[in-house]
């Protein structure tokens, strides 16, 4: 029998539906907002939540890429692209293609390898992957408080 | 070479180590709130901070001692337990601690093994451990909403 500490829990293919079905949930909470709120609401001098799905969208194809190849593609952080809620929605969705066929072109070594994502942030790959997935949710988790203080009753955060 | 979706990606000691990583920022998240606030203060009717740290608290040790014994014992999510910070803090502590001790119980095939959460949450066990570490990030973002509308300036994301 397998020690605790040595077994895996998950594998990249569970991983991978994960976190997209965290994806899916998220796309629900962008598309809950009304298209002024979107990129203009903030509480506390944060910043609206297109401005925080934006990052979501360049960290992760980008990021997942990186993580295959090895290669990671410089991202403007500050420079902002999508201008109207359709524009981030198809983004989007073109990321989530990217994910899904580029996941299982990591090699599998990867994920215990280590690398500076974006030449910056150095660390094992697969708290690399989790970072970006942690970053998703923890952003997400506070565009459902906007979407409360505006009102709106933000999706289910079980419904994947 | 394993085939990518079958690849494992993390180990369970890893997966400890990235939810105390969690944790340990959590715990600062708590600490960062004055009393009053922490469990009085909300946005949009939501739950102040101190029953969303409830919550997590109720759910992590029990959920790890279900997951290692298939034994899930019953919670109150309703009914409040924790009245100071000082009482909040000293059962985060005691949580920590459980799951440490807990964790390295768990037999290896139980993270892919089938059960219901709580006799309620029906799930392969990797993804309600999951589902316990994407709730408390969750959460832990709306705190550092209502942190920002209260004028605190929240710990830092990427330190754990």
């Amino acid at each position: 029998m397998t020690k605790t500490f040595a077994a895996p829990v998950i594998t990249a293919r569970q991983l991978l539906d994960q976190w997209q079905g965290h994806r899916r949930l998220t796309r629900r909470v962008i598309a809950a907002f009304p298209e002024k709120d979107l990129f203009e609401f903030s509480i506390g001098g944060m910043r609206p939540f297109a401005q925080m799905a934006e990052e979501m969208i360049k960290m992760g194809g980008p990021g997942v890429r990186g993580v295959a190849t090895g290669i990671w593609e410089h991202q403007e952080w500050r420079d902002l692209q999508y201008k109207t809620k359709d524009e981030l929605l198809k983004a989007w969705d073109e990321t989530t293609e990217t994910i899904e066929e580029t996941w299982n072109k990591i090699p599998a070594y990867r994920f215990q390898d280590i690398d500076a994502a974006f030449g910056q942030y150095e660390g094992v790959l697969y708290s690399t992957i989790l970072y970006f997935i942690d970053n998703e949710i923890h952003h997400r988790g506070q565009g459902y408080v906007y979407l409360r203080a505006l009102g709106i009753e933000p999706p289910a955060f079980f419904m994947r």
